[in-house]
Formats: C-alpha cells, sequence, structure tokens
C-alpha cells in the first residue's frame, strides 16, 4: 500500500484491555475518570469495560456501573463494551454501548486457554453475539487475537486470520480488527495482513492491536498506517498484559504513537500532554510505573504543546 | 530510498557508550568478556573502549588495559576507539585500535556541556585527529551527535548536521555516523537524512546511532535500513544512557534490532540467543534488569534459535 495517510484513528483500550488483568482493583471512580480524561484527550472512540463473567474477569464486574457513570453524559461517543457470548452481548446492549467487540481466536491453544472453545467454534459464536446486536441496531465490531503469532503454538498462518475475518464478514460488523496479542508481530506481517484484508473488503474498517512486548509495537503501527489501515488501538500509559504470556508488557503506548505521528505529521486529533498527564495520574492509580516511554522522557521538543 | 534491502551490518557500542555513563565500576576482566562475547555472537565490529580524560570519564580509564587484553587475539576485527582530540587519537593508536571513531556536535549547547566547545570547534578539530589516524594509517569514522534534536536547543535543522558531514569528509573518513543522542528521532527523519547523506556521498559508508528513549529505536533502525545505512550501532540489553538526558534510556537494543529483523528477513549475521544470553550475563554485571525488550520477553517463536 504505501500510501502514506496523514492522519490515522486511534481507540483507548486502557479502561478494558489495560486494566482487566490489574491486580490492584481500581474503582469504579477511576475507572469513569479514566474514561472522562480520554475524551477529553480527544477520542471518540473507548473500549469502556468488558462484560466477561465477573468471577473470570473481576477487575471488569463493575461493566454496568461504570457505564452508567459515563452515559447519558457521553452518549454521543463510541462506547465499546467487549462481549464474549450471548449474554455478555444482551449486557453490554442493556447497559447502553453502542459498540460491542467481539473476540475470535486464529489459534485453537489459545482459544482454549482464553475462552474455553475451539478457535472454530469461536468463529461460529460470533453469530450469536452478531444477531443479538442486530436485534439491538447496536454495531458489531470483531477482533481477531493471535493473529500475529501465538504463545503456545508459534507460527500463525496469514490465511488463518484471513479466513477467520472472511468468515465473520456475513456478520456486517462495522469493522475488524487483528491483535498481535503477544507482541511478537514485526512490521512485515503488517503490511502484508493489510494487503490481504483490502483484498477482503474496502468498505469495512480495519483496526490493528500491538503490544511492545518485543519494542515492535511504534514500527508496528506506523506500517499499518502506511498500508492504510482505519483505526489503532492504544492504551493510555501503555497499561495492560496477557495473562498467558508473563513476560507480556501492556498494549502500546498511546503516548508513543502520538508522539511519533505528530513528529511524522501524521494526525490523530490527541492532545499529547494531556495523554501524558493521565498516563501519570494512571500510574498514581495502579501504584508502579508505567510502560510507556514518551511519559516517562516527557516531549521533546521539551516545550511542545 | 525505500530499496528494502536484506541485510545490514551492526556495531556493538555497549563496551563504550554503553557502559561510560555507569555508576558501578566494571572490571577490565568484564569488559574483555563483553568484547570477546560480541565477537562470539557475530559482530565484525565493536567500539572498545573511549580515549577520554580518566577524570571525565573514570569508566573509561582502562582503556589501554582493555586493548591490551583483546589483542593480539581479534586485531582481525575492527577494534574502534573513541577519541575526542588529538591526545585521545595518539593513545588509540598506542593502543592498537585499527579505527578511531572522532565526535563532532550539531548543537552548540551540547557541544559546550559536552566537550567543552562549540559545534564549529568540533568541527575544526576534526583535522587533528584525523592527522594522526592518517600518520599511522589507521581509518577515521566520524560521528555526528544530536543530529535528530538536541535537549537544549529543541529541533536541530538537517541542514547543519549535513553541513557538518559535507564538512569532514575532506578528512576522507571510512564512516560517518549520525546520532539521536536523546532519542527523540523519528523515521521521517531518518528518510531524509540518508536522502541527504547520500546526496553528499555514495562512496563513504554511512552509519546511524539510535536511542529507545521514546520507543522509536525499532522504528527508526527499520527506516534507515530500508533508506540504504550501511551500518547500525546497539548495545547488547540496550545498556547506555547520556548524562545529559536524565530520563534517557540506553542505546537501542541489539536483540530488539536483531528479532525485527531477522523476522522481517533481514540478514546481520548475528546469533540472537547469544546476544540474549549476553544481556542476561551483562546485566547481573550491573546489577539491574536492562531496557531490552528481547531480553526480558524472550524470542519468538520460543523455539527459534
Amino acid at each position: 500500500m504505501n500510501t502514506k495517510p496523514n492522519s490515522v484513528e486511534l481507540i483507548e483500550v486502557a479502561p478494558r484491555d489495560g486494566l482487566q488483568n490489574e491486580k490492584v482493583p481500581v474503582s469504579t471512580a477511576d475507572k469513569i475518570q479514566l474514561i472522562e480524561r480520554s475524551f477529553a484527550a480527544g477520542y471518540r472512540q473507548v473500549e469502556v469495560t468488558s462484560f466477561a463473567h465477573p468471577k473470570l474477569v473481576p477487575q471488569m464486574a463493575d461493566a454496568e456501573a461504570v457505564m452508567a457513570g459515563i452515559l447519558p453524559k457521553w452518549k454521543d461517543k463510541v462506547l465499546i463494551g467487549l462481549a464474549l457470548n450471548a449474554r455478555g452481548a444482551e449486557r453490554a446492549v442493556a447497559a447502553g454501548c453502542n459498540q460491542i467487540n467481539y473476540v475470535c481466536v486464529a489459534s485453537d491453544t489459545f482459544a482454549a486457554k482464553n475462552q474455553n472453545s475451539t478457535s472454530a467454534e469461536l468463529t461460529a459464536r460470533a453469530a450469536d453475539v452478531a444477531e443479538i446486536a442486530k436485534g439491538a441496531g447496536v454495531p458489531l465490531s470483531i477482533s481477531i487475537a493471535t493473529g500475529f503469532g501465538c504463545p503456545f503454538e508459534g507460527e500463525i498462518a496469514l490465511s488463518r486470520v484471513i479466513d477467520i475475518a472472511r468468515a465473520v464478514l456475513v456478520h456486517d460488523p462495522v469493522e475488524i480488527g487483528f491483535a498481535d496479542t503477544i507482541g511478537c508481530g514485526v512490521p512485515t506481517q503488517v503490511t502484508e495482513m493489510m494487503a490481504a484484508a483490502h483484498g477482503l473488503s474496502r468498505t469495512v474498517k480495519w483496526r490493528m492491536h500491538f503490544h511492545d512486548t518485543r519494542h515492535t509495537g511504534v514500527a508496528n503501527a506506523i506500517a499499518a498506517v502506511h498500508a492504510g489501515v482505519d483505526y489503532l488501538d492504544a492504551s493510555v500509559g501503555g497499561v495492560g498484559g496477557c495473562p498467558f504470556a508473563p513476560a507480556a508488557t501492556g498494549n502500546v503506548a498511546a503516548e508513543d504513537l502520538v508522539y511519533s505521528f505528530n513528529r511524522m505529521g501524521i494526525a490523530t486529533g490527541l492532545d499529547l500532554g494531556k495523554l501524558i498527564d493521565t498516563a501519570h495520574w494512571l500510574g498514581g492509580v495502579l501504584g508502579k510505573p508505567l510502560p510507556s516511554a514518551v511519559a516517562r522522557a516527557g516531549q521533546f521538543p521539551s516545550t511542545a504543546a
């Protein structure tokens, strides 16, 4: 592609993917503040919570309370709720989410550990979630996890990822995302995956989701923009991680992406100073330094807005 | 350029740039082991030490002893000694270095703090070092620091960097390097700088030197390879830093570069497993975790050589 577009839209995922594995309980009020800070920094889309079973993901047990705290004030924003099955989708609709995100997995071993299913079962289950979303008039997005590699099975053939994307396109999602769940991907994979995705559809929006586990996150994000990706997930401070990849660091940090994009002339509409402030605040909430490099090192030039 | 070459040569700089600011004294024996481990991992060129004044850089006070420890066994490798003036160059020649690296600085404020000189004085002083190198028949390389930005002056115009490169070309260096001393650079700068450099000379070798302070190191290195750079500096474990940029992390980690390059089909001739082993060993010597992501997270697939 190498179209070198001059803008890309980021989706903030810290309130869900960033926090869900944190051991420190985060209060509902702090989750709401994190979401409101995201909107104040310029985000249009935020993955606000997960409607997973509270016993499996206790950090997200207050999903309904978080939604109640941000509605109706932020109803004009895209409030994405993660739902891994029909029950989750029903909860997301009832709570007022105006987008549901469902997760397929490209690897059977990861699918078994993450969702107690096979890869094919998860692809099939998208129909259940899609039916509820359609019935409620709520847009559906679908993520494909371990698309760049699996911690148990190693390399994942691009064809497996694209086959899943092709299969779920029948549900008319507004967007399909490819996730580098364990942060093993490199830019050549990004470029090939985006080319294959555009071969499937030029109308659905394509999203990519990177972790910076091996310091490839920024390079992958730049490659994705050059390849014409529509959306990039990011998490303020770089919070997040994966329970099945112990050495993994978090999602690629929003500040790190926006810093590079700003200096490369790629517009995001986000306020880097506010993102850095939020990263410092969130580090205080979680009681630890966060992985973001730019939040630690600061902007350059230091006088930049 | 975007020639997408399928190989690049890395230069290991941990023994000099990596260690020089470390507060923990590193023994001469450990420095020698670090250099020998570098050659065992496949490096041809190592920046082995600095011939700065021992009072200014006490960690490098054993420069002659380090050289004595690796000669004559490693005389067929490129043993680069840093020399900031004629006295340093004389010491490097006497110690048996077969390449001398001199440092110019693109910013006056940084030049004053780092070498107590103006930018122009440092460019002029290259002649003193070049005369000694030429007289001894030792190849000269020249680095240009703060080429991507200065912590005090902010943005540095590309023309300033290129003017210095043009001025020092008269000394017939084998190689000129551009250093992102404080880790603020982005890939678009890399591409523009390489294009301007190739406009100056297609015969001198061009090198780039990145720090991962804002997580742009890997992206910059990939951009440099695509733009036809000849050599990239790297440091095992990502050790290093800059005394004038307190929040800076180290040089871009050799493991992080080799991991990405391996998976992108860019050959370096280096053994990633041995680099990771060396990073773990060096972390033990320094008594702290090192910034490298790949040394921490491990290879992918985990069974990779």
